[in-house]
């Protein structure tokens, strides 16, 4: 059956302590399309095949972070169903009203067990990817495919505790799957673990910290790995700070770059992977392969993956 | 929520005049491997990043077409529910006891309102992609994937009557959703309509035609648009009859390539595509613009499209 | 050695009937860029990635066609021994004085055995590709590369009679290579000639036509296959008439789309081909093999290729 | 005019310390066809679309590092003639019979100012690429492009003494153009230089060293960006030493991977990179900008890429 019920990573909110640079990495460089700036300065950005009014939203501040993520459902009454299970699970949940978030219907918010806040919404104002529907064609206007050529944010990775719980909620409550998860080779616990609600490798991802709520990145499907090499020729040329790549994950198989922006938020950009259904076996990485399983191309485990969240 | 209910095309099975040029066709130049052949001639195939035994079966014949097409659905379960409503839909619906497909579980048969039988499974014997469930990599060793580089079974377009109650049957038993349709400008019929289950921007589609139960293609995912212009070399190096392409459709926004067995079965390798959610606006094509939504790279509309199935 | 006498097809003058039209072809479509305009309304471009003033000039007209085709040579003394050579062959020359034609030194100008007129220039002004000599980087600012990313000029192949004394002539005078012909089956004789002064597999053909001085195609380089494919995505938007393509040429085994400019002069965005020296065996390919030598992705002769030239 | 004089680097003789692990990345990792081993073990390799016999020899040795290089000229005229240029240059020149060796004809060998040992020969057999002179098509047969998809040898890139001195040996007894520098920025002497005889960006690059002779990489060409993805993919596979990449570098504009055989020779796949013609303008890079110049996606200055030689 189609997608029903949690649909997909629908909006991120990242603190940025400088937003005319922030602006600059984010529409210039990445090539998002800013939407608009709310009364607290907050401002908004969609990927060009995104349908919805926003999905970044970018927040001044005075440290790093992500403030909240949020997943779309398929419907209103999708909102209700999972409050229930919600609070079967033990989370409180607390409502948003509608336009509280800007273009956004009403919220569910809570705390999940990693210390990071999620919302759940069923609507949003869909302003559209500039293609009619009638008769759309295929290649939007010049101007519109620009910057790094993002499509679509893709998922997050998150930082944080109680990483069997957190699989606990989004597999028992949200209904994902879990496609992968990273162990420690002798104490046999999971380090990552990766969720997806669709039929990619993952939707969001969480990574073992000693505190919780921290963040590792967000990431922006591109169309192709040749994309991601023009990408990294783009974000050579603007000085963006590389993390790690052009590379290969071995978890997801997806094509990557890790990358900051201006205050120190690792994005990605992400294209590939393979298909994920129900029936798809779970891989299993260990940390005697955490090279291969971070980075496939050259097998280098990276201490900054593990070490530097925001 | 992942994918539960109906998951994907999870068979096809296609008659073939002559299973050596067949075998020629679809393991060598295509690249599927050959997993077995029963005791009446059929010839198993699967593509090398599906886990499940087979996904293509050839049958000798004295024509061409399609013999059945087959979903997986979720678990043994889902099959009680669909017969349940396909019989609230009016759908008569046979059981195939499970081993008389070969490696395959308990199947639900029946004639969908386009003339095509149609069967559901739960069950199918895995045997892998090769990689490993623990620590896999992500390259499989030399020689797995081969020819045209195919990665699973992608989706198939069938030629028949009745191409609302197809939609009917698609949306509200199996739960699909309509992602596009071609209309004629002028009478306002569906000529073409192409639906979900997944994200994909289809799963299955139907072109109407003047008599039931045609087959029009079966399509075969590749990984890139590279792949796609790998695979039109190869396939002129082998003098495969194209049907068209090199080409990129405007409907699902697929890079394509149209060409034919020695049997004169149309086959397709697909890559790229739109991702669709529920909430991705339906996007109509009339008939004023046949060309672009066949093709937009040429923005021909090809007769052979329309009127060449077997 | 390095490149040195005849260097590369540096110019190529095309008559348009349309100059709006032309320039939203030229300038807008392919993306090449607008250096200026002359007092006889002659309109010049450069492609991004070539250092000189121009290399396309399109001459208002009331017919199609070509008026004229240029190559660079290394220096000046190159011209005093070119004319030299071209006097011994039995060309008469004539001399075109520096800045007759804009930015450009003096030129050789006759007109060759198939019919075509033809000039040799050692200087003509450079303006660059707006990379600095200095730490240039690999990525120009944004909006420098940008319609179908057009590298440079890379050939033309022109329709005329006499070609084995184009053959004679190139390879004699100016000491081009001829890497590959195409000749009829029966009669023996060529029906189109490929020669290179580098190692293009071609930097000029000619195709044997019943009458002298047509021209069949000026041909563009990209950067790849995969912008070949973004190009065809491009011509589609704007419904650019295709003649063929995208596919590859046996001939070259170059990835090549034929489209035509407003007037019906056909151009051609070409990426890749092999690397011809010469030691290169002469590849020889006849007319039982014309779809292959032509479209090898297809194996399907086009009429249009050896009938629609202007 | 086409290549005349010096053509291409025809071979490198490389030493190595394990010939069975020498064979299994030469020949199965990187997809080179061994054609002969002779009588001193020396085992001979040429990439598929190569028509000379071989252009890699491996030379069992207890240390890592370059034997000669050697550059293929026009005919055996050329030889007489770079002779008296070198001598006249202060090079002494030593003769090599033809037959000694393997395939080739006679050569000339003298020590260039960087301190390698230099070949120059006219002859070699052809074996050609597989594909027929006489309508060859486009796709060898499965089997012959493979491994890492390598058509060539592209350039070599020697550490060494005496830059300057090596520029004027190229460019004035060679007549190689000075495509690229590196500078220092404060003491201005050139830390690398780049030469080219045809319209690559490099045939040929020369490191500053401490000391004469070293072996800085021999680089593959492969057909494009997406190939180097794709050998990236597989050098991750079988676990190759990664020295950096993918990557794109600042000079030459070439996507690249560096990486290391098993006696720790640095190798390079290498594709795109932009076509240099006798005017196109000498670029200069500085130290300050070692990162850019070097690497230009993440603008990263190796300290493997001035200290590891071999």
């Amino acid at each position: 059956m189609a997608m029903r019920g949690v649909l997909r990573p629908g909006e991120i909110q990242i603190r940025v302590m400088d937003m005319k640079k922030a602006r600059h990495h984010y529409d210039h460089i990445l090539g998002l399309h800013e939407v608009m700036e709310d009364s607290e300065g907050r401002v908004y950005f969609k990927a060009w095949d995104e349908h919805d009014h926003h999905s970044i939203v970018l927040a001044p501040s005075d440290r790093a972070g992500m403030d909240h993520f949020a997943f779309k459902v398929y419907d209103d009454a999708t909102l209700d169903v999972l409050e229930k299970k919600l609070i079967a699970f033990g989370i409180p949940v607390s409502h948003i009203a509608a336009g509280v978030h800007p273009k956004s219907g009403r919220r569910l918010s809570f705390v999940i067990p990693s210390g990071h806040t999620m919302h759940l919404y069923a609507d949003k104002e869909q302003i559209g990817n500039t293609l009619p529907h009638s008769n759309p064609g295929v290649v939007p206007d010049d101007g519109v495919v620009r910057g790094a050529n993002i499509c679509r944010l893709d998922h997050m990775l998150l930082g944080g505790i109680n990483l069997d719980e957190c699989v606990k909620l989004f597999t028992e409550v949200f209904d994902f799957d879990l496609s992968e998860k990273l162990v420690h080779h002798e104490a046999g616990i999971s380090l990552a673990v990766f969720l997806t609600c669709s039929i990619k490798p993952h939707d969001i991802a969480f990574l073992l910290q000693p505190e919780p709520n921290r963040f590792h990145h967000a990431s922006f499907a591109l169309e192709s790995a040749h994309d991601v090499i023009k990408a990294a020729d783009r974000f050579g040329k603007y000085r963006v700070p590389i993390d790690v790549g052009p590379n290969r994950h071995g978890i997801t198989r997806g094509a990557t770059i890790y990358f900051f922006d201006p205050s120190g938020n690792r994005n990605e950009v992400f294209a590939e992977g393979y298909i994920h259904y129900p029936d798809t076996p779970l891989l299993t990485w260990d940390t005697t392969q955490a090279g291969p399983a971070q980075f496939s191309q050259d097998n280098t485990p990276r201490d900054s993956f593990l070490q530097v969240l925001t």
